[in-house]
C-alpha cells in the first residue's frame, strides 16, 4: 500500500503545478493581478497572496492569522512560515485531515511523506460516536504521527479540535495549517488552534471567519513547500526574513 | 488499475459523508443554520443551500446560475438538476478535471464511475503548450468519455474552455457542473460554458464571479447524487418538481 501510494503521489498530485507554457502564463498573469492588491513585502505577504489567489477574493488577505513561535523563539508573522519551511526541508510528514486536502498538496519540490488522517480510528468513532476525522486524528496521534509533523486541517472542525487536544496533551507538530470551513464549529475550532498554538509555542497558520476549506489549506501548505524550495535554492535566507 | 481504483473509491471517498452521531448532528445543525438564510422552496434552492454550506458564505446563494434544458425541453432553474439526477440514476460517468474535485465527490448513493481528466493528453499538452487539464479534456472527449457524462470542472478555467469547445463540436454531456476559481479566465470560462449550454441545450450549473473551486464543484455534484437518491427512494418526483 505504501509503495503504490508513493507512485500515486508522484504521478497524480504533481499535476496541479503549471508545467506547460499556457499554464505558466496563466499562473504568472494571475499572481501579477493578485500583487496589484496584496502587499509583496514580507514572507507572510506571500501567504496572503496565495490565500487570495486560491479563494478568488482580494479581501481574503485580511483573514489570515499567524500564531506561535519558531525554533529561535521569535513570534512574528513569519514564525510559522519559517517553522513550516524548515519542517519541509527536514522531510517532516505532511498529515491532512481528508483525502481532498491531501490531493491538493503538490508532490513536487519536497520529499515529505504525504498522508491523510481519515480512514484511521474507525473503532474509536464507532465506540464514542465522535466524527471519523476526529477519531482519525486521535488514533494517528497515538501512533506519534503528529509529532514534528506538518499538520493540515482543510475541512473538518472536529479534526482541528482533536488536534488541539493532542497539542494540549503534549504533542508538538512542527507547524499547523488549519482552515476548516462552515457554520458549525469551524470558527471556534480555529480559535482553539490559535489558543493552544500561543500557549504551547506551536506555530500555526489559520484564518478567521466561516470561510476556508481544503483548497485554501492546500494552497498555504504548497506555499510552505515553495518557500522551502527557495531556501534550498539559495534564493531566500530564513534567518534574515521576517 | 481499474479494480484498485474502484476499491479506493469505496473505501476512501465515502469518508466525506457523516455516519457517526456527532457528524450527523453537525451536518444537521449546519444545514438548519443555512436554511435560516437561504430559501427552501425549490430544487434549485437545495443547490443554493449546498453552495452556501460548502463556501461558508450566506451571500453565495445569489451567485449560482442554472442554464439549459432537460430532456423534456424545459428550461427552468431545475432543468440541469433533473438532467443531472437522471444521469446519476442511469449510472452516467462522473468526469472531473483534477484529482481534488474527484476526491470531493462522494462514493455513496450512486453506482456511477468516477474518473478524472488530468493525466491524459500529455503528448497533446507537450506539442501545443496548452495546459495539461485542457489537453486532458480534449483527449478524453476524443475517446467519447464526455458524451452523456456528468462533466465536472472544479478548478481549471482552461478545462472549462476545452469542454465548451467539445460541446460546440457536437459532444453532449448529460450535465455540466463548472465552478473554476481565480483571476485569469475563470469568470470568462464559466460565461463560455453558459453560452454553449444555452445554444446547444446542454444543462449546466455554474457560478458567477471569481470565486468557486473544487469544494464547491464537489458539493454541487454531491447534491445531484442526493437528489437522485431521493428520486430512487420515492421521496421526490422529478416530473412534478421545479
Amino acid at each position: 500500500m505504501t509503495e503504490s501510494n508513493t507512485a500515486d503521489v508522484d504521478e497524480e498530485y504533481a499535476d496541479l503545478g503549471a508545467t506547460t507554457q499556457e499554464a505558466m502564463d496563466i499562473a504568472e498573469t494571475s499572481m501579477d493581478i493578485v500583487r496589484q492588491f496584496v502587499p509583496d513585502e514580507t514572507l507572510a505577504d506571500r501567504f496572503r497572496q496565495k490565500a487570495v489567489h486560491s479563494m478568488g477574493d482580494i479581501e481574503f488577505q485580511h483573514l489570515l492569522r499567524f500564531t506561535g513561535t519558531d525554533s529561535d523563539g521569535n513570534a512574528d508573522d513569519a514564525a510559522p512560515i519559517r517553522a513550516g519551511a524548515r519542517a519541509v526541508n527536514r522531510e517532516a510528514t505532511i498529515v491532512t485531515d481528508i483525502t481532498m486536502s491531501k490531493a491538493g498538496v503538490t508532490g513536487r519540490g519536497h520529499n515529505c511523506e504525504k498522508r491523510k488522517a481519515i480512514g484511521n480510528g474507525a473503532e474509536l468513532a464507532k465506540e464514542t460516536g465522535m466524527t471519523r476525522t476526529a477519531a482519525s486524528v486521535l488514533e494517528l496521534d497515538k501512533q506519534g504521527v503528529y509529532e514534528d509533523a506538518i499538520a493540515v486541517v482543510g475541512n473538518a472542525p472536529t479534526a482541528a479540535f482533536a488536534l488541539a487536544d493532542c497539542i494540549e496533551n503534549g504533542t508538538r507538530p512542527a507547524v499547523v495549517v488549519a482552515t476548516p470551513v462552515g457554520f458549525v464549529k469551524a470558527v471556534e475550532s480555529r480559535e482553539r488552534i490559535r489558543e493552544v498554538a500561543a500557549e504551547y509555542d506551536v506555530p500555526a497558520i489559520t484564518n478567521v471567519g466561516r470561510r476556508g476549506g481544503s483548497g485554501l489549506a492546500a494552497a498555504l501548505t504548497n506555499e510552505l513547500i515553495h518557500v522551502a524550495s527557495d531556501v534550498r535554492d539559495g534564493d531566500l535566507d530564513l534567518e534574515s526574513e521576517s
